[in-house]
């Protein structure tokens, strides 16, 4: 540790009590909002400027000390838990908004901006920026992670949300990924590197955002089905047509009946689906008869339009609250949560299985999903301290995510791999795993960028 | 040359024939589309499986011959010459489609198929594959320069349009990248690292492709305008409304001059869009109407609809010929192409200053461009063998290029870097050049892949 030490005093010098040894401020970013658990970081550090960050990474890296970046702290997977001890960059210091360009729909912003904050920021400008996972999370730890949320199927993930970023690597070296142009094929990807690559390549220190025009008009709807089978089918005729959703999710009997009994709702305890579509006024009434007429054809009942705001409000109130709705059904639960991502085809088996494995390992819990990407999760409730219901509910997530790989999917549609996932990155990745390794040691030959995260283990 | 021999007697132990020494491959296989000009390769082999591939590439690696793929040869930046010797690997015996999954809106091809190859047989599954650059080209080929086209609005650009690949590395490795999951938060993204890696990375030997539903109604439009300022506040005002559009193409007055030389139209010679929008009947009227009213408010005249498909047909044969049709205002006359993509503020002054530039060096051309990406292209008409009209539009050319990058641009928006532009590769990415170069030295230690392109040259 005695180089470690090093590191944080000459840290210090540079950014004085921004550099934190404090036991409050090292629990403080030791916590994981799951199961997941580490012992917390040496040091905590605060920089204001891409300067300092530069500075920091370049005696890190010199002192072999571990560098973790830090947002909300809201990732679902350990990813910036200190398991090697080391440095929390806790970036929410660089928090500015540094220009919206109306004209070209962009934002540039520092990566402790949340979205929240940045979509404040737009409103007057008829403009919004629409990633949206469930947290009010930095905008840098999203890219980090490759966030999405309910409205990717009509806007895509944090891969097509940033444009460009400023990035600082192991080194000190600071460059810059992409452009402010929509498209570039000037070299290699470098944009699309970064994002997803939670904190093992470089840390984020400015990002350019893609943004979009808020809709003239907003259109939504829940409507009932008899089967899995006839939503997924639903879903996909509406996406073959063409149609286009804003948001199109899943909800399963379990999570119907959870939001019934949480906002005092009187929805039939089936599959349902929530759609919302948006554009011009005539645009979505055109699309939303569209999707009628075809969720008739696949045996959709008690068809709900919310039109007005405030139902609207509602029907997504609901939808978001299922997480807490699920969570008192089990009074005093800590959940689980999955978060495989499949073809389109395999996901009524791919729901189905899970809903099995749930009831074959006795665990309640509920299966969410936003349907369009073939994303779902499942919120799996266990006691919290029993290791025993852990490591089933472990088994279940695992048979999941093994299902989900052998059907050409993916262990993870949003919530990334951080140390929750990594045992099965060579399952999915075979030999391409490797090839992330040669990158990290390439670009990272110290291993100081979030070690044991993401990448195998340095030989 | 006598490491070369060896490695292609190995070759054609395991090929036979389909590797070939002749002039007439060589020869056929050391043309570019556009003025750059290079020796032909030393051979020309034809795998037909992936295992071919990786045998071939092993061998290669051993004896550092260098390796370049080949598609259609319809690239614009001499991707494909072989200015280091070695062989060229023609992939266009690989040209099968593998599956097509209406259900999961993708088609698993090899990279020897030509998108229009795939269109033709899509026809009947209600589904396309949007992405259409000027030429029929290869589809392994499209994804190696991450290429697009007028449709990139809409649809996004190869980027988008492959979710995963098998690709074989420099030492034979065969790896696969992405997933047939609509979105992916594994791992680094290495899909998107080696689409628009021109043959640097990696050979690609199967491409997973995203298709989209054939749309049930399509209708175009063109419209003329006072000035530019005008056109482009017209997409800019349309896309900040979110008003979902197929293309929308902007025309310079020469460009249309030379259109109705050429089809013998009558439009007048102002600055055009050409749009089209499609999906639900219902919503491709709305949206044309509201489209209609944008067009209005910023002066567009002589508003002109294409319900009909014949109609359609012509107006789209009238773009896509705008390039003969320009070449034809010079008689004998050939064409250097420029293809930056800026941020929407920033194209009017980039297209106006492209035009005046153009005119002081006394080189006449046109200006047509993707204006809904910020994407637009120059045709610069020079005499063939005419060295200094060749050297004036290289100045022009790379004016623009330099431009771009100013306001935050890319010298390439859709033809790629080849070594038509590796010159300004450094001026737009800096550092993050080196970054691509340390890229390739790790994943091609003896530097075979398409050596002398795209990344620095090794130290």
């Amino acid at each position: 540790m005695v180089n470690h030490q090093q590191a944080f005093d000459e840290i210090r010098a540079i950014i004085g009590d921004r550099l934190s040894q404090k036991d409050a401020d090292r629990d403080q970013h030791g916590q994981s909002e799951t199961w997941h658990r580490a012992p917390p970081p040496d040091a905590v550090a605060w920089p204001e400027t891409t300067e300092e960050v530069s500075r920091i990474l370049a005696i890190c890296n010199r002192h072999r000390c571990p560098v973790i970046g830090w947002g909300t702290g809201t990732s679902l997977e350990g990813h910036s838990l200190a398991t090697h001890g080391g440095l929390v960059l806790d970036m929410l210091r660089m928090d500015r908004i540094l220009d919206i360009r109306p004209e070209d729909m962009l934002a540039v912003v520092q990566p402790g901006l949340t979205r929240e904050a940045l979509n404040t920021d737009l409103r007057a400008t008829g403009l919004f920026f629409p990633i949206d996972p469930g947290a009010n999370a930095s905008l840098g730890g999203m890219a980090a992670t490759r966030a999405s949320g309910t409205m990717a199927v009509r806007y895509g993930t944090m891969r097509d949300a940033v444009l460009a970023m400023e990035v600082v690597l192991a080194d000190g070296t600071i460059i810059r990924t992409g452009t402010r142009a929509a498209k570039s094929s000037a070299g290699y990807d470098l944009n699309a590197l970064i994002v997803g690559s939670e904190g093992t390549l470089g840390i984020i220190t400015e990002l350019t955002l893609r943004l979009h025009g808020q809709p003239e008009d907003v259109a939504a709807a829940v409507c009932a089905f008899p089967t899995l089978e006839d939503a997924v089918n639903c879903v996909a005729m509406t996406m073959q047509i063409g149609i286009p959703m804003a948001r199109i999710e899943f909800m399963d009997p379990i999570a119907m009946r959870a939001v019934n009994l949480h906002s005092g709702t009187d929805y039939p305890e089936k599959p349902h689906l929530m759609i919302e579509f948006n554009g011009s006024p005539e645009g979505v009434r055109a699309n939303a008869e569209a999707f009628g007429d075809i969720a008739g054809e696949c045996g959709g009942e008690g068809f709900q339009w919310a039109a007005s705001p405030e139902d609207r409000r509602k029907l997504w109130e609901a939808r978001h609250a299922s997480y807490w709705a699920t969570l008192k059904l089990r009074p005093g639960a800590t959940g689980v949560v999955t978060d495989v991502c499949v073809p389109m085809s395999e996901l009524p088996g791919a729901v189905s299985a899970a809903a099995r494995d749930m009831a074959d390992a006795g665990i309640l819990g509920d299966i969410v999903g936003h349907v369009g990407d073939g994303n779902f999760h499942t919120l799996l409730l266990i006691e919290p301290g029993n290791e025993q219901e852990l490591a089933r509910a472990k088994e279940v997530a695992n048979a999941m995510a093994r299902r989900a790989i052998a059907v050409g999917g993916t262990v993870s549609g949003e919530h990334g791999i951080g140390i929750g996932k990594r045992a099965l990155m060579e399952e999915q990745h075979g030999e391409a795993w490797a090839v992330m390794g040669a990158i990290k040691a390439t670009l990272d030959p110290n291993n100081i960028l979030n070690p044991g995260k993401l990448v195998p283990d340095r030989n």
